[in-house]
């Protein structure tokens, strides 16, 4: 099905329980009720309905969604009427609908002078539709009422909070059932049961909102990420930086992040001696641009790559914090690259091969690029050479036709400082995940003089490059750890090897293997406590360890090792140091 | 010569240069002049002395010298003579010297009824000694002054500032050629200036004083560092974790950081929502304590060895900033080992060990060890049990004797939270600087009730130990670039294998190479400059690089390689991928 036809279904459920709403309570006031990803919702205010003044409760969804399959049953047809501004208003205004006619006051102040409606039984309502013909043709088993929330008129906290019925709603049974499925399957991927579980993070009242405490597990999966990001990005010639994460106001004035970016920014503190305010950095490139300002640059210098896993802190709206996914601290794993004009198709190239590359290997292949431009409007809102925007717009697109990747456009959607292109990435269950982004800046470098000699021996302005593949190490450990399920594969494994006593006479010997093991770079944990041998078995696999060892004197009197292997039935008896070997040739590419 | 004797020669010679200045310019009043290390000095009021109000000129320096000289040639007899405090008083005020006055006043308020006098020709001065039996004693090649300086009476800043003159003073001739060679060395081996050279790092006004931005170079060597002292931690049995750099104040407050070591903290940054205080961490401990603190422990759990690369903040006073050496931001190796008192001194003593070899692969094996301990008075200035104060005094003693490691004790000098043992090490040329730290915490535990269910099921708070090897990177740095003075080892070099061009030609295949040294984990550059092979062979042996390859048409055809290696004459022949392997087997130790 089409995405405009299920957007008609969607929309004419929300029409169908809006007249559910009212048969029911009929003073129910009307808000909006539009189709939204996965469903629809409509908005009502029951002021003055007495037996629901504080809101539905939750067992109406099962009476609401009764009474609209009723209506669906009964075929009833969705009817276009247009009605004369003014006579909508006098309408509304007899029905007592008090948001409908503030809508039709807008409608009128934009110049407006006729509306349609849509007629369904009782129930006339405000819309420009399209609408199914009939009720009839909705599946009875295709659409589910999925829960009730609180929501602003209009969206603005200092409007009356109406109350809102969320449904799902799709095509038929088949994709409602995969649907609620995939809901279920991700409640028991979030990330913070999961960590909870493994023991993976924590967020301390005394630390502060959205400041993330790695344990040492979740820490060893970011340890291995990290290492491979730099293994790969020395492979791909960046130079890796440091910098610090305090930087003066003047910095970030010239930035212009203190006149765009502000509202995102911790508030500054204020040197006791010299009374220059700091802030701590929302991202790192004001001082990659301070080392480039460094020493005279000449083209042969260029291009230059780079990147830095810099921690970076953004004030997020207390209610927006999230978990590892959206904390107030956070670190990028960014990167610069700053060439001529020549070198920049090639390298934006590089770039995106290099994202893909990445991606692919936590099995990310299906991505959606969304490249966003500058639009034909309001040219006025974004700085830099209006020529050099045209070119990296035109060599972005043919970089993408080449490589032959759809994308979509967002026209008007550039920043003000150059085209975006953003990538998102979908998990194991289907969801998206905004990670990547490869921005072209076309302000810094200017606003901060950088500058190279050209091999005419002018000064000419390099073209700079921003971009994150991971976007950041909290965020991509996140997708990783629903992505996975906490089954995270052979080289992420925060353990990797457990090795079980089978009683108190092997323990030291799997000290010592597992010493064995660490200066091997495996990383392997010891089960000594009192269980029986069949629970520690069960323990280690419900952990997905990927290799489990139970060590009796028959394995210390011969070196061999019985290994079970997660997803294998059959023990393996494997000499010691083949195993080590084994284990180390399949992690090799990561480390 | 004994230590006690060297300092009787240079307390000698501050005299004797007293009693030089005395004879040129009387109207000089006299501050004090003691021994120090490789010399000694002499502050000197010289208001009254018309022709040097703003104080000496360079070329006093000779003179005094040259007067100096003559009295050691008139081998003048030190004379002691015992004066009656108020005696002493008397004579002081009848030749002005209201220092001294000063001086006798503070000892008369101790209750000293009589002090000592040493009479050097006609210089009587207030002095313990001992010294030389006569000024002939001295080697008049032995000594010599070095320069001029400013001091505040008593080192208060509200007091007069008084003229001080510094000199150097050995056993003879050679000790004191040595010594002056070796200042002339540390000049050239001055971290900033080999960080200029080597484009290592820069500071910026725009960002801030002491906030180091670390260059392409000197973070090859830092990622080396880390990587290697990563990989060591984890062949240890610690787990590495990842906390922020902001914490609120309640977590300083807990902690003893704001009563106790606010002044070396950034001010704080208020919270636009909540209004709380967030400080920059000046340590990460009370993030380790919160990770422990997130869970229920047990002594099953115990010793727990938690690492972390910790970019930490202290509020250095602008005059004390110094390069890298002493910068505002900072990046500590740290660990915090919590464990039970029964494993405290297993622990403890893996940590001595580890220190020494960690340190012993940049040959630093002559370590000095202080062991600071409470002392006998003042027990109420520390907290903790005061019997676990003694174990661990008494176990710490024990492991360093039973390592047959020297140490010195100082008494009264634990930090307040436990004893401390503070190792240096001694460089290339002879200086020492101090590094490691291993410290006892008997506070943190208990401040933030940290406990464990013991074997008996009791709750017990465990002790904690911090401890850094490197002290921090950028200090480390600092050394390994004076110590090495830029001539690092292979595994460390920021360029490891320099590839030169015998003409365009070969560029592309120079290239091509380059990067399967990388793919290698190899670091190379390529010279594809102009210039003439030979001034490109000068320039990389001026880099001190390890591996110099030139790559000509009969290179390319052979797939060999013409290797010239540092302090090797003959140029070797080599196979490509054999040299890549004799490279790789080199460091392969520490990767």
């Amino acid at each position: 099905m089409q995405k405009e036809e299920l957007e008609r279904l969607r929309h004419s459920l929300s029409h169908i329980m809006a007249l559910a709403v009212k048969e029911i309570w009929p003073q129910a006031k009307l808000g909006i009720g539009p189709a939204i990803d996965n469903g629809f919702y409509y908005d009502f205010d029951l002021s003055d309905v007495d037996s629901r003044k504080d809101g539905f409760i939750p067992e109406d969804l099962k009476k609401i969604e009764k009474k609209m399959k009723e209506i669906v049953k009964k075929d009833m047809k969705f009817k276009k009427i247009n009605l004369s501004i003014d006579e909508a208003i006098e309408k509304e205004k007899e029905r007592g609908e008090i948001y409908k006619v503030e809508l039709l006051n807008e409608i009128k102040n934009e110049g407006e002078k006729e509306v349609s409606y849509y007629q369904l039984g009782s129930l006339q309502d405000l819309c420009r539709g399209p609408h199914l013909e009939s009720s009839g043709e909705v599946d009875l088993k295709s659409f589910k009422l999925d829960k009730l929330a609180g929501a602003y008129w209009q969206g603005d906290e200092k409007n009356k909070m109406l109350a809102r019925i969320y449904g799902f709603a799709f095509n038929n049974k088949k994709d409602l059932d995969y649907h609620l499925e995939m809901l279920e399957e991700a409640k028991l991927r979030d990330h913070r049961k999961i960590a909870k579980e493994m023991d993976f993070f924590s967020v301390s009242d005394k630390v502060g909102p959205g400041l993330i405490l790695w344990h040492p597990k979740l820490s060893k999966i970011r340890e291995v990420l990290e290492t491979w990001w730099r293994k790969i990005h020395r492979e791909n010639e960046y130079d890796y930086i440091y910098t610090p994460h305090l930087g003066k106001s003047v910095l970030w004035q010239e930035s212009g992040h203190l006149d765009y970016f502000k509202d995102s920014m911790y508030p500054p503190l204020i040197d006791k001696e010299s009374k220059d305010e700091y802030y701590v950095k929302p991202m790192s490139c004001p001082f990659h641009v301070e080392i480039y300002k460094s020493k005279k640059r000449s083209y042969r210098d260029l291009p230059l790559r780079w990147n830095e896993l810099g921690t970076c802190y953004r004030y997020e709206k207390s209610g927006e914090i999230h978990g590892l996914a959206r904390p107030r601290g956070f670190t990028q794993d960014d990167a610069h690259i700053i060439c001529t004009r020549d070198q920049f198709k090639d390298e934006y190239r590089k770039v995106v091969e290099m994202t893909m590359e990445v991606l692919a290997v936590f099995g990310f292949t299906d991505l959606k690029y969304y490249l966003a431009l500058r639009g034909s409007d309001e040219k006025e809102k974004y700085v830099g050479d209006s020529d050099v925007w045209d070119e990296a717009e035109k060599v972005i697109k043919e970089i993408l036709d080449e490589k032959k990747i759809d994308y979509e456009i967002e026209e008007g959607g550039a920043k003000f400082y150059g085209p975006s292109l953003d990538i998102k990435i979908m998990d194991a269950i289907g969801r998206e995940w905004q990670c990547p982004t490869i921005q072209l800046d076309m302000n810094l470098p200017s606003k901060f003089g950088m500058t190279y000699i050209g091999p005419s021996g002018k000064e000419e302005v390099p073209i700079m490059v921003h971009r994150t593949i991971f976007g950041s190490l909290e965020r991509f450990c996140t997708i990783l750890i629903e992505h996975y399920a906490g089954d995270f594969p052979l080289w992420l494994a925060p353990t990797q090897i457990k090795i079980l006593s089978l009683s108190e006479s092997q323990i030291e010997y799997c000290h010592k293997i597992k010493k064995e093991f660490l200066l091997n770079d495996l990383r392997a944990e010891v089960d000594d406590s009192n269980e029986t041998i069949n629970n520690k078995i069960r323990k280690a696999s419900q952990e997905k360890v990927a290799y489990t060892l139970v060590i009796g004197d028959k394995e210390i009197d011969s070196g061999t090792l019985s290994v079970r292997e997660k997803g294998v039935k059959e023990l393996k008896k494997i000499d010691k140091d083949d195993f080590i070997q084994e284990v180390k040739r399949k992690i090799k590419n990561f480390q």
